[in-house]
């Protein structure tokens, strides 16, 4: 049975709204209080498997040397698609219900197994690289008409390409770590002169991203038949965004300090492989792009997305946010081909983010920024009472996401941080 | 003696034009033919001393562990500014006229020393992020002028903060490295759609970088006096640049195919406190900046810069461009407060770009665009008939930079690449 088969059951009881059925098989970077190195693990229901156990069994294999012990996941993606393919399989060969080797062994299951609550997830790649791109017709069309205008909202190059910009490496956490709210230079309206000050227009923007799968070589385009080849699978991401901060800073050379400060990812890696039956075609694109853009068949996928948020005095999250993926107009493959068309070297573990994801109707918006428009709408939340135009200190954001399959999902667990007060002290 | 002393000789000959006098020692990485491992070494006048052999003699002693046999010099930036500082002074002492520690140990002189016309140069460090600023208030205003209009030449924030974006850190190359003309985007003002076409407007832009020497915390700001102890060293930065793929593609987000398809450094990194005699007060700032950007003092340095363009076909290179650094209006020290301001973290490794360094004068501009007026103005190199609005195939581009003290000069080399025709076969 091939990994992705729907019939396939694991020996583990894996609830059908679980996120990590073993079709899934996600790979992320684990600690535990009892033995606080980082390793290797793959999500399993509620459980990790512990891939340094298994490697260290002799169970799994994927190189002459250990890598399942390494503090991220480098090492293994730099091995290549032959690699990941065959240890995903290996990994479902144990994790199936028919297969005694892991089940029947109870000090291995002890030792490999280790319940997802009792996990601390932490960066799961040394991010090389780090590009957003603007990808959402519908995002790039409400935030035109709000601050250019709604008559000619898109640029005349959007249609064109798909329009990114290099992203701050060094500052891409993963989901649990807290954000504090920036400090920054802002000029409002009614301001002669800038002011420094904590933003005041926080903003998430909610994200998918691709992680490169492959070193290229500077001076070597791929092509867009190429691309998905060199990814290796797709995370959550939330662009943390000061809005004040940007519209001050952001001409002629585009968005630093407004996005620079943090951007969360969610911990599991969900490999391409494991989205594969979820595949389905974008929006026509119509100009055709130019030959080197130029696809066909279906290169988007199907990935329900939703985004809560969660007041630090509020009981429940409201949910204010359900969109799709299926609906961004550049493909991934078009992204990376036209990243990589001036020559321009990627490489393993680079993070390519979607820019923000909005639907085409008001509850499907990727950013407070469009959900408010721009403030002029706030929204109300599931209290009744408690309104949001942007982000509040003690604002618990959580993205989530999954393919849903007939009986299954290929989720992607969540991306989740709290926004805490700027830091004092600073100047 | 204090190594910086400008009556300090070594006991090997050093030219007074030499960039590399005793008061210098810039870091560089370097291989030999006969032990191509690249390792650390300090340029010397004509020669450059190997330091992982000083260090496995016990002669310098960074680190409990030996770090001069890496192939970057990350690891020593990280042992910080103390260690930085003892070794330069232990490697002074070692070169003196007066110590016959390397000077009268004919063996060990063979093993430490190499005629620098027998190494290859590597990229010195591995490049964590790499951040370009926009500090010349000449260039922006040439640019503003040209682009948009040359009575608001100036956008409103550009005298009030450092304006800067994220660069590719991948395609950053050391000197030597040639660099194929990219091949891109673009949209002719006669054409009715976008063209997949070889960029038909390369240029260089002239700048100079610090490189971060140690790791700062996310959500921690760096204040603008701290911000020098931050600083490792200077390089000289190439940040080419396809102007009509910058001018499509640049809305909203800012470049991107347009400058990621390489970004060249000089070899060596001069030390900042190699710099130390040779700061100067920058230029009054009108109006004063916030206070977190706020300083008094000298905080630009005194340093000549030149640009040579030579043609495939031309006997010699000509001069087109002859600038000093000193006129920046932004600081390195206000980049680095801004830059960290909002929380972001900068580490070791990390490239802080200048942006194009322009004088007042038209021979003093640092970039094709500015010295061709983009196009209306072809320079006419010395040959008299060969003229140049941007580079052609077959172009060296050599930039070079020092600075003068009586009777030496702390000299930077060169970063030096010619252009290579964009490679075919690419759709």
């Amino acid at each position: 049975m091939h990994p992705n088969d729907p019939a396939l059951k694991s020996f583990l009881d894996v609830a059908e709204q679980s996120d990590f059925p073993i079709q899934n098989l996600p790979f992320g970077i684990f600690s535990t209080a009892s033995q606080p190195q980082a390793r290797t693990g793959v999500a399993i229901g509620d459980w990790v498997l512990d891939l340094s156990v298994l490697e260290s069994r002799g169970l799994i294999k994927p190189a002459a040397h250990a890598v399942f012990g390494d503090a991220t996941l480098n090492t293994f993606i730099s091995l290549g698609r032959q690699v990941w393919r065959e240890t995903r399989e290996a990994i479902s060969q144990l994790l199936r219900h028919d297969n005694p080797v892991l089940r029947d062994d109870s000090v291995l299951r002890s030792q490999a197994l280790i319940a997802q609550s009792e996990v601390q997830m932490h960066l799961p790649i040394k991010v090389g690289g780090y590009t957003d791109f603007y990808s959402s017709k519908e995002h790039a069309t409400n935030v035109g008409s709000m601050f250019r205008d709604p008559a000619n909202a898109l640029l005349p190059n959007w249609l064109h390409l798909p329009v990114g910009y290099n992203g701050r490496a060094s500052s891409v956490i993963v989901s649990g770590v807290d954000v504090h709210r920036p400090m920054g230079q802002v000029k409002p309206p009614s301001a002669e002169q800038p002011l420094f000050a904590a933003c005041a227009k926080l903003d998430f923007e909610l994200e998918t991203a691709f992680i490169v799968g492959a070193d290229t070589v500077l001076g070597e385009a791929v092509t867009v038949s190429d691309a998905e080849s060199l990814m290796f699978g797709m995370v959550l991401l939330n662009d943390w965004s000061a809005r004040d901060i940007q519209q001050w800073e952001y001409v002629p050379l585009g968005p630093f300090n407004a996005k620079t400060f943090a951007t969360s990812i969610s911990p599991w890696i969900v490999t391409m492989e494991a989205l594969e039956p979820f595949r389905v075609q974008g929006p026509v694109q119509e100009p055709k792009p130019l030959p080197y853009l130029q696809q066909s068949g279906a290169h988007s996928f199907d990935i329900s997305l939703e985004v809560d948020l969660q007041p630090e005095s509020a009981k429940k999250p409201t949910t204010i946010c359900k969109t799709n993926y299926r609906a961004m107009y550049w493909s991934m493959a078009q992204q990376l081909a036209h990243h990589t068309v001036s020559g321009c070297n990627v490489g393993v573990g680079d993070v390519m983010a979607s820019g923000t994801i909005s639907g085409s109707t008001p509850d499907s918006y990727g950013s407070l920024l469009e959900l408010s428009w721009n403030g002029q709408r706030p929204l109300t939340l599931d209290d009744g009472t408690t309104q949001r135009s942007f982000l509040e200190n003690g604002d618990r954001v959580t993205m989530r996401g999954w393919c849903q399959g007939a009986g299954y999902r290929i989720g992607f667990g969540e991306v989740s941080a709290r926004v805490l007060p700027a830091l004092s002290g600073r100047r």
